[in-house]
């Protein structure tokens, strides 16, 4: 499966231009929180359950989970997308899609009988249905009221409902979180992208308690790294940073709406981290950017189509601008 | 199941003791590896296929395993444990015993049927034996060639043999590196034990290809952090640092020996990173030690013993033969 951020395919493909990779690949958030060094602790010791006790109720706290939601934490919601699968008997799977391919494929793989439908309208009655809200890359939100409608139909007939909230964090509105309690469906949630760290490897899962239980078996008895522990503690705690960091992405993105609007392309939706727009030169400017070392998320599936993650300040809004006016 | 190094268990018992804890209830080398800063892409950056590659091939040098072994990451060889069983169809499952018991724990949770051997001779003809070497908690070795044989045995009915190396790093004699290429076996290896760094959480599975490539496809995308990769690229390709420390921890070792020695403990096994002792005071010794501060590992299946991680230096040393003879 294609990912967004190895830069060793836009090497393979392109070479390593002499300024380096901008890479615009990801949804992740290029201002990064600021972490103070880590305790030599962190990494010498097996990871605590206290400290993850602690980063538990940061999460609760930073994603709106009530203090007694059952929550679990992994390393990276990755980790949690894979695993869900193996948690229940074969079953019919339906995605809201077009979205995040990682979900249809690892349900497909643990042998369930996986379904793409284009609305909440069209989903039947599968036992599992999965949808990402805000939608990668596509930027749909289903709001909470009709998720909770979905959700509690699925549970009347022993169902799950998933919510993949891994781009919630810049609007906090759509999140599933305050009528999360007590219903049967699992949120999820990605430390890295709004944060800037997707290096750390940490993700969570909220809601259901059996679920829940179930997956924390699964991640094991050291599920989250020292310094996963830390940097999630640090940052899911700093309420300034993240309301002055909403702002400020969702400043940044019109600027990259106007920039994307002014070369032509149609924007058809996205998050405050990327924005995903369409062309019909498309293939052909993924390569004049990435000739100019500029890496974008291209989709084998729709060729005129073409995902930009939000370039990071003004010298790399400045090189971005340069090339793509100059590949349109 | 209960595991040494979480001091919750010992705090919630015995209070939290005024200079701190010494941990003595793990394996783990107090004499940490020293990491630079982590480079800021390390948190910053999905982590690289390149960079993985990288640590790929230092752990390939570093464990004597040649350059066309198939090896794959992910959080900890406890992750290579939870993972493996889920890869057989239902099976008999033989571990030599008494061991780890993650290893009978996760066999047996995924469906199979476990059973435990005393010896290699009494493992009889099942399709998947695991064997922990040196072993822990008694220092049990096999050697390379006898697990050859019944490596070769296993493979010609289809079985496999696991291998957890988790604490050959300080003896590299005992390792089945040299004997692993093209055999029907797979080798765990643990970076945190001998490194002193468990909280990067990274270990090692290599061996037979297509257990390794189902390994790794279960481990997704990113399994390790980016800290990850690279404090086992600085630390697996440093060969003074490496063979330095085997030295001081089998110095360091005989000086436990010693104190335990001489305070009536008969050593059972052990490796140099731990020792097992017995004694028929054990259960009292290990709440008096707990009462003053050091905490170490009890078996509830195995009373009368005591398992001792390296105090690591002089004060701590002193600090727990003060204790040791005040309990004895």
């Amino acid at each position: 499966m294609r990912h967004g951020g190895d830069l060793a395919e836009a090497g393979a493909a392109f070479g390593v231009p002499p300024k380096g990779w901008l890479d615009l690949s990801t949804g992740v958030n290029p201002y990064a929180y600021q972490l103070p060094p880590f305790s030599s602790e962190s990494l010498t010791r097996l990871p605590q359950k206290a400290a993850l006790d602690r980063l538990l109720a940061a999460a609760r706290k930073a994603y709106g989970w009530a203090d007694d939601t059952p929550v679990c934490a992994g390393p990276g919601s990755q980790a949690m997308i894979q695993l869900l699968p193996y948690l229940r008997f074969r079953k019919t799977v339906v995605v809201l899609g077009p979205t995040y391919g990682e979900h249809a494929f690892q349900w497909a793989r643990a042998g369930h009988e996986v379904r793409e439908a284009k609305t909440l309208g069209e989903i039947g009655q599968p036992d599992v249905v999965v949808v990402v809200n805000p939608n990668n890359p596509t930027g749909r939100i289903a709001s909470p009221k009709a998720l909770a409608k979905v959700a509690d139909e699925l549970a009347a007939r022993d169902g799950l409902l998933v919510i993949d909230e891994a781009f919630a964090d810049a609007n906090p509105d759509v999140s599933f979180g305050g009528r999360l309690n007590g219903r049967k469906a699992i949120v999820l949630r990605s430390f890295g992208k709004f944060f800037g760290l997707p290096g750390v490897r940490l993700g969570f899962a909220a809601g259901d308690e059996e679920m829940v239980t179930e997956l924390a078996a699964e991640l094991g008895p050291w599920p989250v790294s020292g310094p996963a522990l830390e940097a999630g503690a640090a940052a899911l705690g700093d309420e300034a940073w993240i309301s002055s960091m909403r702002l400020r992405l969702s400043v940044e993105a019109m600027r990259l709406d106007d920039l994307l609007g002014a070369c032509g392309f149609t924007i058809i939706g996205g998050t405050d981290l990327f924005r995903t727009a369409r062309h019909a030169r498309a293939p052909e400017i993924h390569a004049a950017l990435a000739r100019a070392g500029v890496w974008t998320r291209r989709f084998d599936e729709r060729a005129d189509e073409l995902r930009f993650g939000l370039p990071g300040g003004d010298e790399a809004y400045e090189r971005f601008a340069t090339a793509l006016r100059a590949a349109v």
